[in-house]
């Protein structure tokens, strides 16, 4: 039977489809509970197909991280348009983000919440998304600390413990979002704006806040 | 061997030591990697004593994310007095959790890493946690936004929305800080309040972020 369809379809095609089928099943039943009997059927594929196409439960979870974490980190870039003021970049990055995460919110679980709980091979390949994304961050708050002039010199290090608070706040707010009922992308979006940017902004215009006075 | 051992320290005295030693193994090693054979010998006792009082791995690591999410939530809570303005108060619950991450770098792993990689049981107990601490934050910014005045009335959705963010913003950059040579808990600290309340306080008093003008 698998042999019939596949001459039908490409292999390509049929693996994204078995792919789309693991993600949904495995962001919504957990890693440990998905069952490769029901991806298979859900796929409209024989079980034996999905093993000989993508070997084990482990490296089919696997690819449906990698490709979601590309996807993301895709929209995430394309969503962005340089040359454009750094607020306007951050903002569109944001909307983009919480886009895609409300959009794919079985994929957002896979990246989130599944790979970082099964296992340090796994949470391996989510770290190496993020630290793309933090670099990414990273870069746009250093151009914008240089295009407020005031502070272009904003300490290497201060950047980049900003930038690790922005990822570390997005991801937060995204499974947040995804888990309450009404809360659009936009909002998450704005909501994050208001908290990080009108903080940056200050900073960058070296009104930072100050601790209390008479603190040691 | 362990007989005479128990007679002359109290149980709770000695589950202790051996959760110091698990957690310290946990957290260097990682759940997986982490013997109990390991564990036994830096808590100075035998194995069979260790499985006596704590079980198993499963149950010595669920005790040890139990005490380190414990003592994670009373030092925080301890850092912050009621009655002092709600900058102050985030600040000095900053500071507190900080300096906690900081001096207990193993617990911290435990916690961020280790229990959100190793099964849903184990997150659970990271989740209940999680939970209180945003629940205290919310409890703050609505506290802060009230004092503000100016808008007594930020939407219950919106201050929930800010607070997720500021913890998930606090957990990355605690992550990143034991990661980062030279970096103290107070700089970190510094680092999130200059992000979160410069914003935050612009949003309390009536000045939040505005999306581009012309934007749909």
């Amino acid at each position: 039977m698998g042999a019939v369809k596949t001459k039908r379809m490409p292999r390509a095609v049929r693996e994204q489809q078995m792919l789309d089928a693991a993600v949904r099943i495995f962001g919504q039943r957990g890693y440990m509970a998905a069952s490769m009997d029901e991806i298979a059927e859900l796929a409209g594929v024989s079980k034996p197909l999905v093993y000989l196409y993508l070997n084990s439960k482990e490296d089919l979870f696997t690819a449906c991280i990698r490709r979601e974490a590309g996807a993301l980190t895709e929209a995430v870039r394309a969503g962005v348009r340089a040359g454009l003021p750094a607020d306007r970049q951050l903002w569109d990055g944001l909307q983009a983000f919480f886009a895609h995460t409300a959009e794919h919110p079985d994929g957002w679980s896979v990246l989130h919440l599944q790979a970082r709980t099964h296992g340090e091979n796994f949470a391996a390949e989510v770290t190496a998304m993020r630290e793309e994304i933090v670099a990414f961050v990273t870069q746009l708050i250093a151009v914008a600390a240089r295009e407020a002039h005031r502070d272009p010199d904003l300490p290497e290090r201060e950047v980049a413990g900003l930038a690790e608070a922005l990822v570390g706040a997005a991801e937060s707010l995204a499974a947040w979002a995804n888990a309450t009922p009404g809360v659009t992308a936009r909002q998450a979006a704005a909501t994050l704006m208001n908290f990080a940017w009108a903080g940056l902004g200050n900073l960058m215009k070296g009104s930072p806040w100050t601790p209390p006075a008479g603190e040691v």
